[in-house]
């Protein structure tokens, strides 16, 4: 009987404390459904009352099978916990979980508190009974607590007693400063246990001062902590939180663990997690680590050298998980074997079979390898992909022509002494042999386009109504303002269906271009069910 | 009396193996040089023999300090010692030691070299004894030797004991596929001692294809391991090698070790390694990891409102090392979460003194969450805060004023029918009632702009010579081409200081010309010694 391992994300909390990283409510409504439907224990949603964005959010439940957890302090020293306007926003919140942090060092009681050490522990008792008496599971997240225990265990341990005598679900012990190495990780939960607080009850926050949060996390565990607390790819503050992305593959593959415990995540979800951790990449807006633990491109990249022809013989030797359980794939860089076979399988995936020796495929795959080499980036534009893979091994028709185009910004004072800032796109554009110019004005260079570019397609202008453009990225490829820009478009249309297209220039209006004509072409190509066996997500 | 740590750097070696990393030899003499003067006691530089790069890097010996260590195989099955060509290159390369891979798993002997069990073990005895009669120092690097010992433990032994018996100064214990786990390793490490080869010639070579590079080469320390390897900032095959730049703070910095163990850096040296690691990622052209351990830009940064009045306090209570031991530095953010006292020490370290009542404060503060709000990212922009600060609490100089611009991008074929986009700027700036006129092409608008906005800035334009642009980020902070545009600039002077500025508007032009006025103003400022207390990195 294998034991339970329970997973609590707190990327929309400890991770929004990430430097550069700020989630709008759409944002954390997005992320909360994918941890929800990746398997996920426990969603941590914010902090109610902290901020605005926060305090929205927690107007719903965002998750179906992941408890919903709400965070914050426990009641004000001072005031009853029926009198602390803070407490009772968490009380109130739509969650159904609530962590509330504690001091649970004597010193921190005394330096940030400023109470005495009965006030604390009462604090910690009322705040667990409010929310018992409120319908909520609740947690008590131990801040300070290795740091606390090293200096005096005796009051860091009564404040985790008081915790579990009083009703919490989990006691949290937090690790706040990250610089708490695995042998007194150990050590100490060794000692927490054996104090009389059972590791069933016990959870572990980790940070990654050290480069040891993963470490840290899987030490607790092995002393018997059964909550395991992270983000996804490790945001967090300072250097960030135990990376999930990491931890999770490790319990379920790792026969250390795998043969003694279980998590809530199922192998066809873990087959997920690298797709899950690029997509938040993607939504960051932010390059993926080619270099990260089991979901990176590198992870299972083998390049020129001793090992190249020890892999070819016997994958295996040189891969300590098999790539597929975690949805990430082998890649040889000298010859890539499974080049090929990749490329079929996603060619057939869209409806368009190719023969293993049609030459056009090797057209194919120069092409693409050409492109990639450019910026373009083929795995997150399959709208883009599709119509490349169309054009060479098939045809894609002409269904109009851009012969021009021109934008114009231009920022100058207006009447009445105000700046303003005015763009402005003409584009000349030819259908069935006649020119159709169109003008208009937008919310910058690319919106300008947009809106010209959509104005008037002559026949063609019925069918495209319906197509909307939700979301415009800008990646730059590398340093200064003459930099190679990426640019991202996904398109949707009235059936629900969601695709993404891709430009690549030093122009950024020119690579938003070459995205824009994709989305539109392949909107043209899908209503004639000539393409688009895109799922809608 | 405390026990020595070797170090051993593989940097030039396996740090080699990482996608994207190609070394000329150039980059490896500077490399070289870095790591000699930091201290580490063994500087890998290659395989003489392997390419052409690493056999011209090692006609001479490149360090002073640090040993200089070729990397090749053991002697071929079949042939003599004496009459292995790859072996007589690297007993010839002008290093002090001689580090060989050995197959240490009976299965690896029988698959990859098609010998038998005792044929290896010969070829590790021949070639130790061979590398000593050349006057190097031996060590032999056990490939696969984690999975190796669980498959076979009495094989895995014998081929570590031939090399210790033979006089290997060092038996390096190699994790070759990255998937151990620190608990299989401290088992194993135990069980080869026990076996006999003492932890005096031991080492660790870890991959952090589990995140664990950092812990295993720390727990097999613990067990008696007394050599170390690793690369700068982690670079390697794959995930990377064990990180050189974070294990060295914690072995130095953290009592669990620090007590019991010395290295040969330096507490001088140990201030140096934020510098040592940033240069790194400079000579490699990337951008340096903001969040990594100990020396990321983010490490001692504080964003919480809730934490940072704790920071002013009392530093301790949220550092886990003094920053200034490494050479980093603490970072206090100013963001929509941040309180009274985040913005009181942010601008003191800027040299701005504001008392907690003065009005002004309030003011700044509520300008900071307005334009936080609209988009603006002040924690990433220093020199946007400080220019925004400056103007709220004091005053800012009008070096010049730009009345108006307008940028045009046009995409036409040219004569010979090709298709070609030109992207042209016109600026119009009054310096002390003087209008400068100036036109640029570039590669797109922003770059357009950029050129014609630092071509004439009449008595200013001599210093700015030295400004240039080194990043330029755009992010989308909402959907769709009529989104709100983020636009982050990082600029650096001739004197190697770095600032960044933000524009933020509903035009990537227009806040991109923000971001760049921000930028030209606060370079001005800075000249003037009016701001820009930036630390130089």
């Amino acid at each position: 009987m294998k034991e339970r391992i329970y997973l609590y994300d707190t990327t929309l909390r400890d991770g929004q404390q990430t430097p550069g990283i700020d989630f709008s409510v759409e944002d954390k409504i997005t992320i909360a459904h994918m941890l929800d439907e990746f398997g996920l224990d426990y969603v941590e949603g914010g902090y109610p009352g902290a901020n605005p964005t926060d305090t929205e959010f927690f107007r719903k439940k965002h998750t179906s099978g992941s408890k919903f957890a709400a965070f914050g302090m426990t009641k004000r020293v001072g005031v009853s916990a029926s009198n602390d306007p803070g407490l009772a926003l968490i009380l109130q919140s739509a969650s159904d979980v609530a962590c509330f942090v504690a001091k649970s060092s004597q010193y921190q009681v005394r330096v940030a508190l400023g109470c005495t050490d009965e006030e604390n522990l009462e604090a910690i008792r009322q705040t667990v009974e409010a929310a018992l008496a409120a319908g909520k599971e609740a947690i008590i997240d131990c801040e300070h607590f290795f740091d606390g225990f090293k200096a005096n265990s005796d009051y860091t341990l009564a404040c985790a007693r008081t915790a579990f005598e009083a009703g919490a679900r989990w006691i949290v012990l937090c690790d706040t400063n990250g610089g708490t190495q695995p042998a007194e990780i150990r050590q100490i939960v060794g000692k927490v246990i054996e104090a009389g607080i059972p590791g069933s009850h016990l959870g572990i926050h980790a940070h990654d001062d050290t480069g040891q949060a993963v470490a840290n996390s899987l030490a607790a565990v092995e002393e018997g902590v059964r909550q395991v607390q992270g983000t996804l790819n490790g945001i967090g503050e300072r250097c960030g939180n135990a990376n999930l992305v990491t931890l999770i593959p490790t319990l379920a593959l790792k026969p250390v663990y795998a043969d003694r415990f279980e998590i809530g995540v199922t192998p066809e979800r873990l087959a997920t997690i690298t797709h899950l951790s690029r997509s938040f990449d993607e939504l960051l807006n932010r390059a993926p680590n080619m270099q990260a633990a089991y979901v990176g491109a590198s992870a299972f990249a083998t390049k020129a050298g001793i090992h190249a022809s020890a892999l070819a013989k016997e994958p295996s030797t040189y891969e300590h998980v098999e790539p597929e359980s975690i949805g990430n794939r082998r890649k040889v860089m000298v010859s890539d074997q499974g080049g090929k076979a990749n490329f079929i399988v996603e060619l057939k995936r869209r409806g368009i079979a190719v023969l293993r020796d049609d030459p056009r495929l090797d057209q194919l795959i120069a092409l693409v390898k050409e492109r990639e080499a450019q910026g373009y980036a083929y795995e997150g534009a399959d709208a883009s992909f599709e119509l490349l893979s169309r054009r060479t091994l098939g045809i894609v028709p002409d269904f109009f022509k851009v012969e021009s185009f021109r934008c114009m910004v231009e920022r100058r004072f207006d009447a009445n002494g105000q700046i303003k800032t005015v763009s402005e796109a003409i584009v000349r554009i030819v259908v069935e042999g006649q020119v159709h110019m169109s003008v208009a004005e937008g919310h910058g260079p690319v919106n300008a386009l947009d809106l010209a570019l959509r104005k008037d397609l002559g026949r063609y202008q019925e069918e495209i109504e319906d197509l909307e453009l939700v979301d415009y990225k800008v990646r730059i490829l590398n340093g200064g303002t003459e930099a190679i820009t990426r640019v991202l478009i996904e398109s949707q249309d009235g059936s629900g269906a969601r695709w993404w297209t891709v430009g690549v220039s030093d122009n950024v209006i020119d690579a938003s271009f070459q995205a824009l004509m994709d989305s539109i072409v392949f909107k043209l190509m899908k209503n004639r069910e000539l393409a688009g066996q895109v799922a809608a997500e």
